[in-house]
């Protein structure tokens, strides 16, 4: 058995029962995949690379698990499937693998991204290897089926803002992760374990997703995940003609992000507004369709829909303490690869 | 403009017009791109990754164009579409760029991967980008629709081999470009631009394919592109419980080939048969389907079928002069990225 051989033996058992599904008529072993969409949905297409030393580490203090590192790179792209208002159907990943990686590793990998790829309902249907030799490299492809979607642009001033869940959690736990178990001995154990959680499996809002696109026709506008942080989501979703106010009140922050907060010595709206990877689903919704929203929204699970903000015909992102204050301006920062 | 906006800014402008096409309901932009598959097709997906140092080089004598790697890393996975059959559509594609790559280059990139996409009709409907601080990766998904297709696996002993165009000058072109231009000017000038170019612009058998493919119910059983190198590829087809014999006279190798090998003092053979990259279609076809499989070949263009060879029902690859002989056990090698 060669190098290639062991590692593709080490996909196969990583992924085990993933790599079949719903509607696979021919999955990973041939030049390609064949699958059977179902009749009268649209294809929804997307991908994401996560990249070692960028967005996650496998040594120090904040060290990610393999199955972490497998579970986040389906994942981010499952969000952006929930952001559409798509089905998972199916995933296609690569993967560059370091020198000194064994297949024991790889396996892991592909374990985690097995393990949310069960969980959430695709299969895996391609999967590729390569070397690159200093970092560990997961590119993943996800494509959904859907009868109906809600884009990016599509919002009026006037729109309410909407987001499920909470925001802050998964940079909390990051910061958490930092500090080490030193400082998380002083915190609630639940606390922990759901700050940790957030940033190590984020769960991807796709029943959420679906509940809010149902509803495109009625009234919900514009939809994308919160990814790269609220504030920089927001500015996706108005563009550069609209604006929007955030009221701080209303803000879906857990008291454990809270705490953290007070804990690390941080501003907690650093981690709210600019933290990022919530994946958490943030839409602009016409005012009478509100309480239709988040009664969809609560028929999927006990997930909220807050109404944190509104649209407003001036440019510019504003946070006011209340609604129905002007507020002040926020910076339109957010997450950038190459600036940082 | 931060930098990311720079890169995004270089991304678009080097996909231009390859950005839209057919059954794109909303491209690159959304959280994900909306497709409309032709009614009665199946979906065929496939991932391939390309990386710097493995797959191709950016520094020193065989130093690949920015435009070339683009159009590389687009065309291995549409060579995997023409392998199954199916119809190019649409494309995504992760680019890890490496520290000191500028927007300038990333734009070439992509514009090798445009020129790529509007010469076989395919849209690109997601980008994402990523820091590999040290090298350049790039990953794309292709996908394509098919109403018959041909798996790998389906041969038979009796079955004829069958491989379209010629085989060796993708690795004769890649010697020629080690030699320098030297070894170059001693060549016939048609037979360098032959080669060159079979090694940086590789064309995908998307019309062959589709034509095969179509024959699937009248005899055309397996079917793969040459990637990996013929002997190893044909391995695949084979499988572990069958063999086959090659047929040496019955090789398409261009009379360039032949000398460029005597040229750099190598066995032709090492380039025909282990070379790989040719991105030809190897096939495995009914021996009474094998004029009608070559008629269908001859009408898409200029690229004949060679019948090469012939399954055998003992496993094992052999190589014989001409048909009816039993011919030497071939090592089963072939490209391993790991093992070498």
């Amino acid at each position: 058995m060669n190098g290639e051989d062991a590692f593709l033996t080490a996909l196969r058992r990583g992924l085990g029962p993933a790599a079949s599904g719903e509607g696979v008529e021919l999955g990973i072993g041939d030049d390609a995949a064949v699958l059977r969409l179902p009749p009268g949905e649209r294809l929804v297409a997307t991908v994401d690379m996560v990249v070692e030393g960028q967005h996650f580490l496998r040594q120090g203090p904040v060290a990610a698990d393999p199955g972490d590192i497998g579970w986040r790179a389906l994942v981010v792209n499952l969000s952006d499937l929930a952001a559409m208002g798509a089905r998972p159907l199916w995933a296609l990943s690569s993967v560059g693998v370091p020198a000194g990686f064994s297949p024991t590793e790889l396996e892991a990998v592909y374990a985690g991204l097995a393990e949310a790829a069960k969980r959430f309902g695709i299969a895996v249907v391609g999967g590729n290897l390569a070397v690159v030799a200093e970092r560990l490299v997961v590119d993943v492809t996800a494509l959904g089926g859907v009868k109906r979607w809600v884009p990016r642009s599509g919002g009026r001033p006037g729109d309410r803002i909407c987001v499920t869940g909470r925001l802050g959690a998964a940079a909390a736990g990051l910061a958490l992760s930092r500090l080490g178990s030193e400082a998380q001995r002083r915190l609630p154990e639940a606390d922990v374990a759901l700050l940790l959680s957030a940033c190590r499996r984020p769960q991807p809002r796709l029943r959420e997703g679906r509940a809010l696109a149902a509803l495109a026709p009625y009234g919900v506008r514009a939809m994308c995940d919160v990814s790269d942080g609220l504030t920089c989501d927001l500015g996706h979703l108005c563009g550069p003609r609209m604006g929007a106010v955030l009221w701080r009140s209303a803000l879906p922050v857990p008291r454990a992000v809270e705490d953290a907060a007070r804990r690390a010595g941080v501003e907690v709206l650093e981690w709210v507004l600019g933290g990022g990877e919530d994946y958490e689903l943030l839409c602009l919704v016409a005012p009478e369709a509100v309480d239709a929203a988040r009664d969809a929204v609560a028929m999927t699970g006990d997930t909220p829909l807050a109404v944190i903000g509104e649209c407003v015909a001036s440019p510019g992102l504003r946070l006011a303490t209340d609604e129905g204050q002007e507020g002040q301006p926020l910076p339109a920062s957010g997450w950038d690869p190459f600036g940082r």
